[in-house]
């Protein structure tokens, strides 16, 4: 587009269609697609199906695909030299514990809050609501011009969220009609209020499950106690050990393919001015945690991490049982940064926790997901037309940021398909992803549309 | 009794009962009095009304007595100088986890097994089948003889696997009806398949519920991890350090007031020739993990414990969740022995955690009874008595052994009513009881009535 006459009508139908794009994604959020919980693998379908019908209506070419697990949604339309691949997940996190939210998870509404309207429901900020900003831009282009400005894939997955077991052969298998000049997911945040981001680094994850096996039943602690071994004391002290006195994690050649951030982007994180106080105080908290000697944004950007995301023995119920129980199971997840190797670190984990067990102990393993760090290169072409884009509609500089989170897709477009990703989204830090009473702005839902629709005016 | 006429017609009829008697007792195990659970405090009471009417049905003078909690039941019968009270108590444990049951735990039956035939169900040996012995005992008296030997005074709880809140006021306030010349108390096990125990030390019990309370939110591992404060992770440090290397419980002040057992008693249990290999066996473990240097009796009888009965935190359902959770909790409970005063160990250890917690955590404390150790006077002419009769039922010496479990009520009856009480039962190490697929064997059920009725005719 080389005059901007068509993009302002493009804009203004999205303006004049605010409503009816909320009440679209409202539509989605209603089913619960909790890719995790075998119990909900209908609902995964029915949203893939949504998805499929509302591509649709658009004037997409669009089909559900079946894969070992939940299915994928794949959408063609436009033509053209330039190809852009569009990823988003339509599957969303568990709800628990319920008791906290403030209305039925999977009956969304738009709130009044403090902070302006939000549209609350599980799946309103991941990742429903940001990949429905791509399809609201995608709409506006074809209901103004009938066409899209270049060749668009959309592949929509639902296992995001459990581990992505079917994505990569799925690519594998795909690869001729899946490879484009280049991917956007729009799975991140804002920096802040004011500023767009694109992502250029992002944390690996590695996902185990360990369960420690004592006795071949629960025991009576009176009976018992002081003699028998007690699984949840063995595994307390595994957990313990995950991190020395400094937070440094204590597993063997963890370190491995680490790198130091560069002065001159740890530079550039400085001067964004991110606030570790508003930044915690805003979950109740005021005291970075991580390893000493670093800097908040270095904590969540560059460095690797080792979590307890849950913990489960012996009586947990209301009252009191006295009981030695026969297996404590943890989940631990590990972020990962530069080189570190998962499926090494898999290895080293499990020979670490093993060499821990005292007689008696057995101990079992279950790996969910292992992906390495990604690092995308800024120098592509399509970096500079999303970041203009992305600037004009906020009216402020996009930043090139790190990610503490895992978006392993963008690892895999690179392996398996050789494609750079693009990663921008309009989330906010506290739109209490995988946490009760989640939330999307309707400015970052409204302004994420738009900012999409002048992406792809740039790309065409 | 100076001759033995009366007794052998005794000992014929409860033969000749045996049938009707386990099914009485599996009338009993159908109603599920767990009195932890709030939901089944009308089970409660089912089970309190179910035993006033057996008792009144035998001859007793029996009512249901209300209390803040779970209803006593209280029954008299019998004439004459000597007086014992009878306890036990008619709730049981919860049955999680259910799966590992491999029948309704309240739809009991006789079931075949190597060895030999027993009462399977949640309460066929704590307490249902312990209490039943003695009330069995009563009926055959009474069918035979139209009384009792000696005055009888019944008093079953309903809060024992709960703390027992409603115990000592209720003591206090029906002492003059309560108090006998001893306690008769059936919560306790045969030395092993041959040998009949009496207990004559219990250790006490203090249960703490400790809730380490972080961030205000769950929040996410990707965005947050690193920076964020983890409660898991502080509530891991926390238990892990309940013990040293050596298995020493590390709280301070943990073992004043605890003595070395003398070594004419550790020589008396030596004697008993005890099988740790065996006790150990039977649960799938096979070797002590105790204090360092202490024989298994020793451990199980004579020295404090510290266990973790239950820790929950974070997500713990099927697949992953890479979440920090806002708060993570843990059940503890000490085994106390000797002088050990559990209100100053309370305290101690809610001291020993709050030191522990790093800035922005709080921890947040729930009690769960506090008693302390008892030891039984055995020159009181009842135990002669009670192991003449065991002896004879058995054709084996009974036993004056420790006990590794806690049974508050033997020091309030001590405290209160100024009572010694004697604690012989007829369960076996194998029983599971607090554990899925709880048994009692038939044969512990039935030479249980006879040791009774044998018991009375010593006292009468």
């Amino acid at each position: 587009m080389t005059d901007t006459a068509p993009l302002d009508a493009i804009l203004a139908r999205i303006d004049d269609g605010a409503d009816r794009s909320t009440e679209r994604l409202l539509d989605l959020l209603r089913i619960p697609s909790i890719s995790t919980d075998p119990a909900h693998a209908d609902d995964c379908q029915d949203a893939a199906d949504w998805l499929v019908a509302e591509l649709g209506r658009i004037g997409f070419d669009a089909s559900k695909r079946r894969t070992p697990g939940h299915p994928m949604v794949i959408a063609h339309a436009g033509e053209g030299d330039r190809h852009v691949l569009f990823y988003g997940h339509y599957d969303v996190q568990p709800v628990d514990p319920l008791s906290l939210w403030d209305r039925d998870p999977f009956d969304p509404a738009v709130e009044e809050t403090a902070g302006g309207p939000v549209i609350r429901g599980r799946g309103a900020s991941d990742d429903k609501g940001q990949l429905m900003t791509f399809v609201e831009a995608c709409r506006a282009w074809m209901d103004v011009h009938g066409r899209l400005p270049c060749r668009v894939t959309i592949l929509f997955e639902g296992e995001e969220e459990s581990g992505s077991p079917s994505l990569v052969p799925f690519l594998q298998e795909n690869a001729g009609k899946l490879t484009a000049d280049v991917a956007l997911i729009c799975d991140t945040g804002l920096f802040d209020d004011r500023v767009p981001a694109i992502v250029t680094t992002l944390r690996g994850l590695l996902g185990e499950e360990v369960t420690v096996h004592g006795p071949d039943r629960d025991l009576h602690s009176g009976l018992y106690g002081g003699m028998a071994r007690n699984p949840l004391r063995v595994l307390a002290r595994v957990l313990a050990g995950l991190h020395d006195d400094a937070g440094r994690v204590q597993v063997p050649g963890f370190y491995d393919g680490v790198a130091e951030v560069e002065p001159e982007i740890l530079e550039g994180w400085r001067a964004l001015g991110f606030s570790e106080d508003g930044f915690l105080g805003s979950v109740g908290l005021s005291t970075p945690a991580g390893e000493e000697g670093r800097m908040g944004l270095e904590q969540l950007w560059s460095r690797p991490t080792a979590e307890i995301n849950g913990v489960i023995g012996g009586y947990t119920g209301p009252g009191f049982k006295t009981v030695l129980p026969a297996r404590a199971s943890a989940k631990v997840s590990f972020r990962l940064v530069g080189g570190q190797d998962p499926h090494a670190l898999r290895d080293a984990f499990r020979a670490w926790v093993r060499a821990q067990m005292p007689p008696d102990c057995r101990v079992e393993f279950a790996g969910h997901g292992a992906s390495p760090a990604s690092r995308m290169d800024p120098t592509h072409p399509v970096f500079a037309a999303t970041r203009a884009a992305l600037s004009e509609e906020w009216d402020m500089d996009a930043a090139f940021v790190g990610g503490g989170g895992s978006i392993p897709i963008a690892g895999h477009f690179q392996t398996h398909l050789g494609m750079q990703s693009v990663l921008a989204g309009f989330a906010k830090d506290d739109d209490q992803i995988h946490s009760p009473n989640e939330k999307y702005d309707l400015r970052s839902f409204h302004k994420g549309i738009r900012s999409w629709a002048r992406v792809l005016a740039k790309l065409g």
